[in-house]
């Protein structure tokens, strides 16, 4: 814990490109470099290279002059700042199509995260076992959370249940909120909610095929 | 297509906060408003009054004095910026646990979008129907997309091989490519890319609940 308040510090935007530095050190190292350079990276990734500087110093291990960064070190730094480095549960809430996807998906193990419990109202589907998770009933929420101590919720139930859901996780001690739900939820001070709204990417793709001078 | 070069004149952060708009204007039209005022979609939505201004303004579409944009006009105009008021087709390559979300997600019917074909590589789910839709061969990949004159790509395979479907994709003619695979993939100027990229809203989850101060 000594480095918390160092750690809290890193702004978001960097938080945001740290997971795509990771991939490409990741690979690196996969390939037989031992050191990295945030130049390099920078050109590799279309990032400014002073910006690719200061995000990468931000993990605060010295680089070596003309060198670079030792990789390895490097990977784990970034992932003690995104906090991959120790194991995750999240609860998730809503077992519909996307919410099974998310339950199946094996993409999540080198973020050190697994969806531990799923709740859903449909009586049809509770106590079932979706890809090894059993779902509980809405009424279980949030006493299973408090007994996980499970601090991110995943939302994919449909917009109109979307907010109530949020208010049901904060309040049995959730701290993130993963919204797939399109609509915009709000939560107290201190939760931090990230929206993944597929219309907003899908407007940009339809307006181009559309209308795009080139 | 008279309206062509007005459209296309719209930029693209507008695009991405059209859908926004577009669910809260057909909220209120569902509760019986008529008129809706940029300033009460700006307050309820958290943007900047001036902003919501001038995105709505871009739609088109005159607005009265003290009474706002008529509510259905605003909606129809809106969504014939997105490209939404005709039906789209897509076509997805890679029909893992993502894919498969996708391909039974019924969430894109608002956008008037359809994923009408998909590809694999796995031999074992090739000719299989999924939600409905045949899983083609990749060698059947680019005869299929010129035939059904597919504009937009979805790609939901591993990192490893997703450069090499968005090549293939632009090649047989889409233009636009929706891209779930967690990497960072190119193509020709004029070809419009929307990665949509979950290891980075986990990253900024995953940070908070470790290091948050609040």
């Amino acid at each position: 814990m000594k480095n918390k308040n160092r750690q809290s510090q890193i702004p978001l935007p960097t938080i945001r490109r740290y997971p795509i530095y990771l991939r490409a050190i990741k690979a690196k190292v996969a390939g037989g470099e031992f050191y990295v350079s945030s130049a390099v990276l920078a050109e590799e990734l279309g990032f400014d290279p002073v910006l690719s500087r200061k995000d990468l110093a931000m993990a605060g291990i010295p680089g070596r002059p003309r060198r670079g960064y030792p990789a390895g070190e490097l990977c784990e730094a970034i992932s003690h700042a995104l906090g991959w480095d120790i194991p995750t549960e999240a609860a998730i809430v809503g077992v519909g199509s996307l919410g099974r996807a998310l339950l199946g998906y094996n993409g999540f193990e080198e973020q050190n995260l697994s969806i531990a419990t799923a709740f859903d109202a449909n009586p049809a589907i509770i106590s079932q076992h979706v890809h090894g998770v059993k779902v509980r009933a809405m009424d279980e929420l949030s006493a299973t959370i408090r007994r996980l101590k499970i601090k991110i919720g995943i939302i994919t139930v449909p917009a109109l249940h979307a907010q109530q859901c949020c208010d049901q996780l904060v309040t049995a001690g959730v701290k993130a909120i993963w919204n797939f739900a399109p609509i915009q939820i709000s939560a107290p001070k201190g939760i931090t909610i990230q929206n993944v709204d597929l219309a907003q990417s899908l407007a940009v793709l339809s307006h181009s095929i559309n209308y795009s001078n080139s």
